[in-house]
């Protein structure tokens, strides 16, 4: 038996009495392991720093949201969100009117595969909202460890397994299978695996998607991919500020986050031309100054390289283009036309790390051909759309139709941990545009509705 | 242009003006349809019976039914249920508590086409449920007719054209593109078309969402598709009048619906041997003196043949098997092993028409054998199983997980048009197992989660 069959077994076998578990002992789980989380703060980011190079600062932020997660999903849990019913009491008399009694409940799925991320080695890996979220639902969880921090993952998981022996609970409630490519492979197509959860890359999560839908039983696939964010600003609202704020988001974590903006969307015309002239050569001046550090992977890098090639070669025009230094790359600002970002589908795809586009739109009807050949998205921004207009009404259903948020001012970056967040747009960003990975909605992507018909009330 | 490129253009141009109607608007539509539809009723069913088979006092009630569905979905839209939104106001302070206001709403995805069932030509149909809850969502809708009743479908488009007109709404906003295989391929290869609606076969469903997942922007396919229902029922439940109740849920509308029952498992042990035996006694006889109508079509007669052939061809045993006349088959009631049955996918496969396999199982881990094997069912039926004992909590459990639908008595056959209902399950039942399409939450299918950040009151 190889590790994925051990873990999937050891997984379903954790689910079968898991499944039935109450919303307090889910919560008690989860809230002991954020604090066992923050107990082992001064191990575990010193080791995630080693394996990451994303920094202290960030590294204890990023464990205080992780932590916030798992005790935010267990709130949910013990105010029993898991177990809610819509009840249909019976009607009296022949269809259509009258009916028998309905419950619609909502039944865990079963162990759920969870693909680890590389840039956020805590609040998307092992104890990350997938991890949390699919707990709180009553499933169990295998864990594939993201090979960019191995020890991380190794020290957490231990960590994991001292929570569930001091409460009782088989180890097997959350398995971890480490190794690349076919490992995760391996895990996907294991009978007992009910659900796959992941956060990486369009093409990565694709092989994965077209696995998971391979199965004699085919098992969902909530696949959190890449994003290039536009940001759409009108004239009126560029300062130099702003500009400022733009080029730390686009190389906050060296552009590694997948809400990094990768697109600045302007609208040329009057007035605008010349405030739009100055705000890119302000935040040329700031990209410059910016120091990004070392990326992820040396395999990042270079595919940060890679995609940044590829639109000069397919035409683009360089405002900024230093060569790095080893694994830290110096920030890429690329201009584009309308007609070629609409026509080369090799300029709208993610370049992960600190690049942006600019596009220089004529009319509001290139900004929404712009959209809609983005088509899908986890952001779109809009700055100075706040007045009600034909024109910004318009702004927002091009940006709706093809993102999961759209933001009225700020920056992408940052993803609020709360009840109203929607993580997930239509493809590519997203597999599954209907479901979240992020705030209180995550939960329902490890429910499945199931309508009990006259049942007793055991059931 | 060719027709679907025409419909999906006008559906198109339709949806931009009707994705903002008001919930009211929406409401005065399909009420005006439902009156439509039922003011028609003298032309509409005879034409219905003519191409279906299915009977004046099948058809009538299924009008009803259908305007019923429109009327509801009319509610929902009136009371405002499309535009719910969760509200999450802005908390001051640092991340992860603090963060912006959000607003998660709901935007309908666009002109959705809508593949007619063969074998519900009004409730499954140009009018049907996924018309109702689309137009209710926001969304416009291509109808692609089914080929079993085209003068129904002509007659009932130009029912809503009138209705169309008489509101000065856009023709477009329902369109209809007749046709077989290659007008529905060429449909949902549309670029505007935003999501599907199927239901149909296991077989046609699957060609259909590979086409809908291969598009350079994949969209939902929400395919209600085959299942075989079983019925487990435990020896005490059993007696004549059961027999005959199930002979009935078997034969009815010649066994053409999705929910009906094509599994009876038997648990054998004791007793509950002899009371088996009789049951199947009862339900042969029963099954023998109904007078099944024609089916559908002359493929679906053939296939029927063939579907039977099959098992016995797998080593079934025909406990009835009688030559049916015409497009009229007789019932068959064909006796297979747990292990047969477990081994030979070929028995998994729904029969669509008046045909059972049975099932004697000598343990409830030979139950959960069998249910596991099904993997997938739009419903399970539980008969005996109502006490609150360990057995059947088990069976629950075993039922629950396969099935969109437990009923703990009665049969499959009548799906309540509720608030309660869940009609989708696991594959091969359907292909997106959270969604329903029968019941309110079916609306839920077209609209898609969008969070709006710091966003002005007027979006």
């Amino acid at each position: 038996m190889n590790i994925a069959q051990q873990a999937a077994s050891q997984a379903a076998s954790a689910f079968e009495t898991w499944q039935d578990s109450s919303g307090a002992q889910r919560a008690m789980l989860l809230r002991a392991l954020a604090a066992a989380l923050e107990a082992q703060r001064e191990t575990l980011v010193p080791l995630a720093d080693d394996e990451t190079h994303l920094g202290p600062a960030r590294l204890n932020g990023e464990l205080d949201r992780t932590a916030f997660q798992l005790r935010r999903f267990a709130d949910i849990a013990e105010r029993g969100i898991p177990f809610q019913a819509v009840d249909d009491p019976a009607v009296a008399g022949p269809p259509p009117t009258g009916h028998p009694a309905l419950r619609r409940v909502r039944v865990p799925l079963g162990p759920v595969a969870m693909f680890s991320a590389s840039n956020f080695p805590f609040a998307f890996s092992v104890l990350g909202g997938d991890t949390a979220s699919a707990l709180a639902a009553g499933c169990s969880v295998v864990v594939k460890g993201h090979p960019g921090h191995p020890q991380l993952t190794l020290r957490t998981f231990e960590l994991i397994q001292q929570v569930l022996a001091q409460q009782g609970l088989p180890a097997g409630l959350i398995g971890l299978v480490q190794g690349g490519v076919d490992e995760g492979l391996a895990l996907i197509r294991e009978p007992a695996i009910a659900a796959c959860a992941f956060t990486g890359s369009t093409r990565g999560g694709a092989a994965l998607q077209a696995e998971a839908r391979a199965r004699p039983r085919p098992i969902p696939f909530y696949g959190e991919l890449g994003s290039i964010n536009p940001i759409v600003a009108l004239p009126p609202a560029l300062n130099d500020t702003l500009a400022q704020t733009l080029a730390g988001s686009i190389t906050m974590g060296c552009g590694q986050f997948c809400t990094s903006p990768g697109v600045l969307v302007l609208l040329d015309g009057g007035d605008g031309t010349a405030i739009n002239d100055g705000f890119i050569a302000t935040l040329t001046t700031a990209l410059r100054a910016a120091q990004p550090h070392a990326m992820l992977t040396a395999g990042m890098r270079s595919a940060f390289d890679a995609g940044t090639a590829a639109w000069h070669a397919a035409g683009a025009q360089a405002l900024l283009h230093e060569p790095g230094v080893g694994l830290a790359p110096r920030p890429v600002l690329t201009q584009v036309t309308v007609a070629q970002f609409v026509a080369d589908e090799a300029l709208r795809h993610e370049v992960f790390g600190p690049a942006a586009l600019v596009l220089r739109c004529a009319s509001l009807e290139e900004v929404e051909q712009v959209l809609a050949a983005i088509a899908g998205s986890l952001t779109v921004t809009l700055w100075g759309a706040g007045d009600d207009t034909p024109a910004n009404r318009r702004l927002l259903r091009a940006a709706r139709a093809i993102a999961g948020r759209v933001l009225f001012g700020g920056v992408p970056t940052g993803v609020a941990v709360s009840a109203g967040q929607q993580h997930g747009g239509p493809w590519p960003s997203s597999t599954e545009p209907f479901s979240t990975s992020v705030g209180d909605a995550a939960l329902d992507r490890f429910l499945r509705p199931v309508a009990l018909q006259d049942a007793p009330a055991w059931a």
